[in-house]
């Protein structure tokens, strides 16, 4: 087995204005309040919290193109990318609490500023693909990947207060997993640029082992690059993950979702992870908020290690009487 | 891939009286109110409402051999049957939304007399095979396969405002999937006949990836015939479709529930779908209610060609700056 | 196909010494007023109840090693061996409804007493294979298997009320399915042993049918042996069986949890089973408690020949008209 990564650098990004609904800046607080540091720790990791950035509103921020927020989004994404970047010099695997999907433009381009081209494994109800032109919404948080991948660079308008960023990531280094509510132009773009997806009728006809399976022989075919995983909570079903701000029915189930993290743990090239959308706001229940977080506590923690066969610490000695 | 149908005709048959609950009835227009044909079109199908069929309550219908309403389930039965010739002869894909599963009897007669013989997929916790002679309850609806086989005919006593019917499917023809509440008889029945069924036991050991493929390995091993597909909203688990009358524990997930549509759906042959049994009577919560019918819209647009990993229409033109 | 037990010896064993929650010592009386012994002998088994035993509080009973109510648990689980001793003489195969899973000590001692060695399978959430020095809670409803097995045995101090029983399983014979909440010290003991397990991430992979097979396989290696089932309610997802004291996320689906004992019941080697912790006290509503109660008893139907694709007895003859 590879060399595992033990060591965490935590940075939350409450940021929220990717999308329209409020909330979703509370989760890095909650996953916290959760005891998703003692239980990193618990389990061996050395933690290191860097806390929760702030992020500025930028003013007179109208839409551009349809799209809104732009500005501001622009500005928060450069200011993550940064402490990604840090976190990554550090020497720890970063760990990204959001706030929405729109942070994964800078937590991608920081992990790639620090370690090269990477692997990204994008766990999501939803492609987030769009192109600010394709949007019917015109929230930044549908259209992370557009921005963050080399093929899509001239079907994009320039952006305000996205010069700093550049494209860092290949279509051929994307796999997406539990996609079942995509727009039309979402399912163009993916034909267009070959990308591969394990919709949830894959997942259905494979089965999530050999969903991994095939996610990595794909993602190595070439050369085994860091791991970045973006993990959007409305992956799972909204059974089990209601407190988010687009629930979509028929998602993973807690195992599966539980079973990716453990897998791509295993690999030992897991380099950066992104938990969004939990949105504490959402859930109509406190059983329904409380199922939400504790379900995101548990995916990071298998991606440091946690095993459901259990686990112990190597210098573990049984007692005699 | 062969050619794919496209040209939906929808057909109500608000009918309930096959069983004894109030509430089968309503749902037609309730699948409607949920936007079913919209949402066809906008998937890029062609629809035509044929509105809904009305059914007389025949008098004086008592019980034969203990089958209740049989005269008038007979009638109505020999109009659906009419209607969904009319359909098929117009050149559609016809769809039944029920209403009871006792129109099983007339929509698969209707669809045979229009196209010849056809193969039968009957989706369903239950195996509605019972002959008015073994039934326990004496409700129709948990006899319609045994009116249509031609092996089972010996063992049916005449009965009235059936003479217009003849059988019209073979027990080679039929796959059953889903399966978990079955009658003692029916059990002999379906051994005796040797019929194809993936009780949930199946689909537990196969997985429904493989359930599907064996399901038209089975039908096909002789010749390609236009497929009947009788979908009971039972089949799936009563955690998602709890508003119907005879729920069972331990049924498909959604997301199986899906799956057999789209695989359906890609085999090109799909000609007839009956949606039956949503009761939005029998939901405890307005949420129960909607459940069950969003999940039934969402199995009749798989079987128009929804896909979960997206659709785009043919001629779609991605924007550039 | 195997000669198939049909013949059913039931003993009630309200016992809840082994952990603190109230109300698992319900569960016996309301399995059977869940319609459990009418159930199983309309499926064609000949069942004989043999009423609950009842257990003394042992007086003094201080804590031993941090272990809680060593004595009266000790005392109890030598009745209950006693009991599944005689119902094992009888001919029966015994069904032992729980109570807490620390009665598995004296079920299975008995059960091996009278039929010589066993292969133990084990559903459960949980591996209760801590011993006195390594649990945390001193429950002994999380120790039973550390008590039973040879290879534990200078593991274990001495305990007052029992020495009357010697360990009576081999750590080769044992397989556990389902495990998801395991502690430290037991995840060493289980690699200390090369116990086989099928841990909720085993299940993922390999599937349950496979993973039934491996079990077989895997019991099966040297000798088949008559077969203990001790089925933890808490195994399946708390979704389904809330009413139980240690509930933990991720468990088996209702239909993971059939398809086990269709699976065991089919080898034809099922010789005793225990049902245990299911606790009518702890479900938050009725529902909560109905549910848990009908799925145990349903995991019992599986274990005595109920099939989801149907049973008919075999003289079973169809009416003519
Ligand atoms: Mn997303
Ligand atoms: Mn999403
Ligand atoms: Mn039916
Ligand atoms: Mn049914
Ligand atoms: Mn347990
Ligand atoms: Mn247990």
């Amino acid at each position: 087995p590879p060399p595992l990564q033990r060591s965490v650098g935590i940075i939350g990004a409450p940021f929220s204005k990717g999308q329209s609904k409020d909330g979703v800046e509370c989760a890095p607080n909650k996953l916290r309040a959760a005891g998703l540091l003692d239980r990193l720790r618990q389990q061996g990791c050395a933690v290191k919290d860097y806390g929760n950035l702030t992020f500025e509103n930028v003013a007179l921020d109208e839409p551009v193109n349809g799209s809104k927020s732009v500005r501001t989004v622009g500005s928060a994404n450069q200011r993550l990318s940064e402490a990604v970047k840090a976190v990554k010099r550090d020497g720890h695997t970063a760990v990204i609490l959001g706030g929405d999907h729109s942070l994964a433009i800078g937590s991608i381009h920081g992990h790639t500023a620090a370690v090269g081209p990477v692997s990204v494994v994008w766990v999501d109800a939803h492609a987030d693909i769009n192109t600010p032109l394709t949007s019917n919404t015109g929230n930044i948080h549908g259209q992370p990947m557009s921005y963050l991948l080399y093929e899509l660079q001239s079907k994009l308008p320039p952006l305000p207060n996205f010069s700093w960023m550049k494209p860092c990531v290949s279509s051929r280094d994307l796999v997406y997993i539990g996609l079942r509510d995509v727009d039309p132009a979402e399912h163009y773009i993916m034909k267009l640029l070959a990308v591969k997806v394990f919709s949830m009728t894959q997942v259905d006809q494979l089965g999530m082992a050999r969903v991994m399976e095939e996610t990595c022989d794909y993602l190595w075919d070439r050369t085994k690059k860091p791991i970045h995983l973006s993990y959007d909570i409305d992956a799972i079903d909204p059974s089990i993950t209601p407190a988010t701000g687009t629930p979509a029915v028929g998602g993973l189930t807690y195992r599966e979702g539980v079973y990716i993290t453990e897998y791509l743990y295993q690999t030992g090239l897991l380099s950066a992870v992104d938990m969004v959308e939990v949105n504490p706001l959402r859930g109509r229940t406190e059983d329904d908020v409380h199922s939400t977080v504790s379900t995101a506590v548990d995916l990071l923690l298998g991606c440091f290690g946690r095993r459901r066969e259990g686990n112990h610490l190597p210098d573990y000695s049984l007692p005699e009487p």
